[in-house]
């Protein structure tokens, strides 16, 4: 991540960047993970059109210097918003993603928020609850549970009982809200808490323990976009 | 965390709750730690009053009731802004706080880019690189190296390298934008990053390796308030 914004346009340095993607576009870098899907699902939603570059981390293009250019970090999802111009805003990280998408593009504010809105606090305490006190966790037990070299019984205990601790914190703030994180439907808290606990299974998590969260998880599954954002595939491009 | 937003103030049944604290006023509840410091560096930048609670967390008054009202998840800091009219907002998770305390009493915009300024998606960008992929992580390497009860190596190991990359991610930044994160001053992304940076030594890092970290290092420790931020004391509110 360097500036967002740049008045270059790097994507035009990825060798697989499609000649035909003319400007203005949305340029998606990500995969079918949990943290690509936060992106997907949104863009679905929004119904908006974007090309999907989908990255094979198993060649470590992730660390080639194309790509940490567009974010040091070496991760996905990164978004490329390229305007009329040729200017780009680059965005990485999903908390930021999803409210980039949403201020610019959310522009009915379906599932966003906006900064004058009485419910845009919670909407940020719920978001950046589950990309610092949920994610990272959730990710740790995946982690040791199916692919850490060695076992270790005492990083699987730790991570998974920090995320089934999470999934109680979840399933007290859905029953008091009437089934949804903020506000009265989905938003992007929403989405980045679905995108992770949708794998519940992954690491054998038992759901019925949460009843809010199974009939949460139920509800979203079926809203249209949702199920488009999950199983994406290298897009057409659609402008 | 419950609704931001309530008519009623919680405050009033923590049990040490201050008889003489009079609405308006801020109140936060802390502790000497990175997470509790990214805080208590703003309020002191900010020059604001507020009473300062400390949570003595070996009690585990973190999860009694009248403080999971306030902070579902049970965690310092947490943030209680009470107007005149007794009406209550509560804030959870140190990203949260940092930007609802720019948005509404960095009113100068010193340490703090306004939605609609050109560098607003930097700083949303570098918080959220902060808390999500940096904190988390920093955290489990004090954790493995320091407080876990077993000896686990690969766990010491898997968290000190990781902290270490992300550490090279920082420094790349540093270089890149002349010495700082967001802009060309201190930033609430900045406060955030430096509050876990400052203490690399609790975990014996070189942090000669990362010269640009170093400078900015110290440069910031020399920026009035901030030293006041790290060492708060129970406060007298000022109001």
């Amino acid at each position: 991540m360097s500036n967002t914004f740049t008045t270059k346009n790097l994507d035009l340095d990825d060798p697989n960047h499609p000649k035909d993607l003319k400007a203005p576009y949305l340029k998606l870098y990500s995969l079918e993970t949990p943290n690509g899907q936060k992106a997907t699902i949104y863009l679905e939603l929004l119904k908006l059109n974007y090309h999907l570059t989908r990255l094979d981390i198993r060649t470590n293009v992730q660390k080639e210097p194309w790509f940490i250019a567009l974010n040091p970090n070496g991760r996905i999802p990164t978004l490329s918003d390229v305007d009329s111009n040729g200017n780009q805003t680059k965005i990485s990280e999903t908390g930021a993603i999803l409210l980039y998408l949403g201020e610019k593009y959310d522009t009915e504010r379906k599932y966003y928020y906006g900064i004058d809105d009485p419910l845009y606090w919670d909407q940020i305490q719920w978001l950046t609850f589950q990309i610092a006190s949920h994610a990272p966790y959730h990710g740790q037990a995946h982690h040791f549970i199916k692919y850490a070299p060695e076992d270790i019984p005492y990083g699987k205990k730790r991570y998974l009982d920090e995320t089934e601790r999470v999934f109680g914190v979840y399933e007290i703030r859905l029953k008091e809200n009437n089934g949804w994180l903020v506000g009265d439907h989905l938003n992007i808290a929403d989405i980045a808490a679905f995108s992770w606990i949708n794998i519940y299974n992954y690491i054998d998590i038992d759901i019925n323990k949460w009843p809010s969260i199974k009939a949460w998880l139920e509800k979203i599954r079926e809203i249209p976009g949702v199920q488009e954002g999950l199983n994406v595939k290298e897009h057409e491009f659609k402008h």
